[in-house]
């Protein structure tokens, strides 16, 4: 609620609601966040909840459809996921013709509407195709992630496998093993703790390029875009990149406190909607406790720990708000626990987040709520040049200066 | 202005601000739309005066930099856009393997992440290298949307030639014909008047990605998916594919009389914004009026004139507000009469708006206004299940009916 009428000479002059902050512009039912309490719930089930009990291609289908499917339908879901996993021979020919140095996310924007293009239902708008399209969405992005993985390193694409569960498979397909039970249930919980987060700058760029009547590939495309910003999929990349400045265990407690010394901020900690800890970050830290034990990266577990315990000292020292960890402070230490390379954290996030961005898609095609949503055109105030729209005169170049 | 507090049960519920109308988001020096009055200004000059004096070459280098270049700025800015026009090999041979069927636009927005795959500055992020990435975009996605319509065609992609207007250029790659100087200028006209429009759908998609510090190919990318929905950019193409659908002049009074009796609208009439005649319309109305008088297309234009005609009347006698024709009413014509296929309607309008999308980005970046933009991030209301976030209880599968 920050609109509000400011009396002007012109007439009325509004204040800005800049980044949309509070402002509310749609009811939704996909997922609710509440950053005082620190509770996500997804289609009214609590994340932790879901995290304890579930799956990722459950919460999936929880996320579309609105409510936890019955056995078979759970079974004729799985089944169309592992049917969908194979992506067109044409993307992973473009994957090893781009440059390796391209950002990863730059080519999962690139891979989305070429996916579209090998969709048969690409343009079908019903609300059962855009099920379906989500299908594919969720079943081929992690295989075209791994397929650029591996081609930009020169290996070959291992082609995914039928027999094994969403989660086993991405790491399977990226790594060339499969993981044990734990490990696969770890990164399953990973992929559950991301696949909605009520109205971030993702999924709102994909409710406003749905409401333009663009089809679900469209609108994931751009949100692939918004994610592969720094301050948004970004983050946990740029925690990472912390640990490997700092190094080492040792030197954690001194960088914490020159970096506070110089007003900058610590990557991973706080966050625009959380006032409590994150509670995916406590679900996240449990799990890089348990692979930290059991792998041989257990030393950036180590220094995340202290990390949160020597930023929370010295904030009190300081007199600071108090800050606590988010989602992106233990996620990194947990995918490097499980062999995912630092510039795949935000494709990851990806492969996890799309299960939302599609639900959006559909509760923003197809609400019944009234009344219906229509094309997004918000208003800014023009402060440039040219009085009262007449115009400024146009000066033949040869006089200009 | 729709924001306001309605006293409910459980505390303060907010209107939603459906599609953001008159929500103020930010204050932009690019341009200004009055669609009482029926301007259009970029950087404080009208669209009229543009149209008669300037260039879309020009005309970028004023939405990008905010002010007409000198000679020599122009002369330099002109010189990159030719030297940039050149397209990958690689993104050929995607647009020769891309199924034939493919919506252009969805060519087009996977053809921008891999233009942006094999820029040098990609991932550089000051001023200058955003305007020499907008230099490049400007110049490359004409290239590239030529020539997915001749390979999809099977026909021999045409190499762009530095020695032609950036509007002759584009209409010699797509028919392989210089078009001679009063259709080339006409075509540079419909790219100055599409070159931006204020923050209209596709644009803050522009500027909701570019808020999270993605890099503007990512920007751009969204952009287009949120041009290609059929209330955005695929409105001229709609009018069409209507002219199409009355077939002839004589048919065209009763089509409407009939269409309006079934309660539809009338293609390309009417608009969000503008409470008038569109001046881009009229500006597009007598192009087209020109244009029919040499080419083989005049049926178009005599039936687009007196479907305004006969939509006035029937308005009138129906007691009906009356509805003006928008930018989208007449500029289907004026392409047809060019040569330019229906279904590249849409690329075309990408191929002007790209220098507004590019001016709001580095507005986006580097407006030097307070308080400084910072990621959109709006509110929705949950109105699903789980009461008070406290969550559903997770039934175990077997036990789901």
């Amino acid at each position: 609620m920050v609109d509000s009428m400011i009396p002007g000479e012109k007439g009325p002059i509004m204040a800005k609601n800049i980044g949309l902050r509070d402002v509310v512009i749609a009811d939704t039912k996909v997922s609710d966040v509440d950053g005082i309490k620190g509770r996500i719930v997804y289609r009214g089930y609590t994340i932790e909840t879901l995290a304890e009990h579930s799956t990722y291609e459950e919460t999936a289908y929880l996320l579309l459809h609105g409510r936890l499917p019955t056995k078979a339908e759970l079974e004729t879901f799985d089944a169309a996921l592992r049917m969908e996993r194979l992506i067109p021979q044409s993307l992973v020919e473009m994957c090893r013709k781009f440059p390796k140095t391209v950002p990863a996310m730059n080519v999962l924007q690139a891979a989305i509407p070429v996916l579209g293009s090998y969709d048969p239902e690409l343009t079908t708008d019903t609300k059962d195709a855009n099920y379906r399209k989500a299908i594919r969405l969720i079943a081929k992005i992690p295989t075209a992630v791994a397929a650029w993985a591996r081609t930009r390193e020169g290996q070959p694409v291992i082609p995914p496998r039928a027999d094994l569960s969403h989660a086993a498979n991405f790491l399977y397909m990226l790594t060339g093993q499969v993981p044990d039970a734990e490990m696969a249930k770890s990164f399953d919980v990973c992929l559950i703790l991301h696949a909605d987060h009520h109205f971030n700058a993702s999924t709102f760029t994909c409710r406003v390029v749905t409401s333009t009547r663009a089809h679900m590939y469209a609108a994931v495309a751009a949100a692939v875009g918004a994610l592969s910003g720094s301050l948004h999929g970004g983050a946990n990349e740029e925690v990472m990149k912390m640990l490997y400045e700092i190094g080492t265990l040792d030197r954690t407690e001194g960088w914490v406190k020159e970096a506070l010394d110089r007003g900058e901020r610590i990557m991973g900690v706080g966050h625009a909607v959380y006032r409590t800890y994150d509670p995916r970050a406590r679900i996240l830290k449990v799990i890089a406790a348990k692979l930290a034990e059991k792998t041989q990266h257990g030393k950036w577990f180590e220094m995340t720990k202290q990390l949160e315990e020597v930023a929370r000292k010295e904030f009190e020292a300081r007199g600071k708000a108090r800050l606590h960890p988010n989602v992106d402070f233990y996620s990194g230490t947990v995918y490097i626990e499980m062999g995912i390379p630092t510039d795949l954290f935000t494709p990851v996030f990806a492969i996890s987040r799309i299960a939302g961005w599609c639900a959006h898609v559909v509760e923003e095609k197809f609400a019944e709520a009234q009344p219906k949503a229509v094309i997004y055109r918000p208003e800014a105030t023009y402060i440039g040049p040219g009085p009262d729209l007449e115009g400024l005169p146009y000066t033949p170049i040869d006089r200009r200066k």
